[in-house]
């Protein structure tokens, strides 16, 4: 690990967490907000990678604008778990039906990439390709049994993400981790393929969209498990901002899982 | 494991599953019902010992009823693990508060044991003494982020059992160890007791019901995974019975899990 003062010379593309880095719940952090801009404004792309699957790029896009940052421009985007879940099935699995568990964001980038959403006319023992998973605040029984049933009778099961809890006002709630947990021990099976951080496909979908390299991309986030981990899993660089869950020196120094740059604040890596 | 013939006279007590022993779904097995009308007749003790914590031991009576067995008689009596969980948190834990995930069934048998049901009163960061959880057709993410919130405060997390699944009629639908789990995941802990089979808990509570030694007392059952497991979990005789789950005298062979009779039919104990 080392300073990270000046490092923005070395990297062409910028995978950068929002909670915690750029936001934290509903409070802006504004050196954040200039520092992208700032990333931006010299022709860096700037990618915004969440692990929040309940909204949909159009609503972060509306988030981050009114946080201040330049997201219409060409060289800034969103990248979220629902947005990536969806381009990772049409590209790699190809488009078919969904039984989703999620909220409205994800239905909406599955709908925009082609997939046909099934919830409305799910019957008994209907075929469906896919069994789509993310946090899912009107999670009910009923939503888990025919999510299972789909599983069981031959849908591959997604995960948008598995983070255990979500942090927001209220403390701690559970987050798609545990409805995903739910389904699993019920279905006898984990999911095929979970997309979000630290697991490489949603890095691998970012890179895509950026077009850019491994080489010259850096992971900036909050986390160890997911950001910080996530970047080692893709073979990418990385910064821990401790302006979010880790806040602490002394808790990197303890991980297992090592930045390759700790800042204190984003504006830091200038 | 041998022929099961006879011995009906080596045992005192028995520990009678109800799901593919003396029903399966709504279809009673008439050979089964007269069989332990046979033992109540002769004096043994008869415990209905089921994982099903949905139902209080009211309505399994009513069901037991209806079936022709005479639940009635001092010597036959219903141990659920609804019942077993108010039982075992009155004796071993104290009676108290608890937050509920499950159906009405386990709060009146927790109500009837002394236990105060919150869930009408629960507010965020409320301190509750338990959380109790069953099998919940009426589950929400609501109740999902209560019960976690009550855990992280201090509550003590008790499941009455960890089924995977349920066999309705309708096919398999999840069961309480699908609730479980998703709690356990966005908890970060798993529960801290598990009362039902194959947890010797639920054993402990129907031998004390019973008034009955662990030599004297036959466990009989449909599953190696649940009752013959559980049996030999607490040092009891188990017979596995072919009317239910296990069917097959192969998959008995097959399983690591042996019971020490293998009866066809119920009858076939005499």
């Amino acid at each position: 690990m080392s300073e990270p003062k000046g490092i923005v010379d070395n990297f062409e593309c910028f995978l950068i967490d929002l909670d915690g880095v750029i936001w934290r719940g509903n409070r802006v952090l504004k050196e954040a907000v200039e520092s992208v801009n700032k990333l931006i404004k010299r022709g860096k792309k700037v990618v915004f990678l969440s692990n929040n699957a309940t909204k949909s790029r159009r609503e972060f896009e509306g988030k981050l604008n009114l946080a201040g940052v330049m997201i219409s421009n060409e060289n800034a985007m969103v990248v979220s778990s629902a947005y990536a879940t969806a381009i990772f099935i049409r590209e790699e699995l190809g488009t078919g039906s969904a039984y989703v568990v999620g909220e409205e964001g994800l239905m909406e980038e599955l709908k925009l990439a082609g997939i046909r959403v099934v919830n409305d006319r799910f019957t008994w023992n209907m075929p469906v390709d896919y069994v789509v998973v993310g946090l899912d605040r009107t999670f009910t029984y009923e939503k888990l049994a025919c999510a299972v049933n789909a599983i069981y009778n031959g849908a591959k099961f997604i995960a948008t993400n598995e983070d255990h809890v979500i942090p927001t006002e209220k403390g701690l709630l559970p987050g798609a981790g545990s409805i995903v947990a739910a389904i699993s021990k019920a279905a006898s099976r984990p999911p095929e393929y979970v997309i979000g951080k630290p697991n490489k496909y949603i890095f691998e979908v970012a890179l895509k969209e950026a077009g850019a390299s491994n080489e010259k991309t850096v992971v900036i986030g909050d986390r160890l498990d997911t950001d910080v981990l996530g970047a080692r899993n893709s073979g990418l660089a990385s910064v821990l901002v401790l302006t979010g869950v880790t806040s602490n020196l002394e808790d990197v120094k303890k991980s297992k899982v090592k930045p390759d740059y700790v800042a204190r604040k984003l504006i830091d890596i200038f």
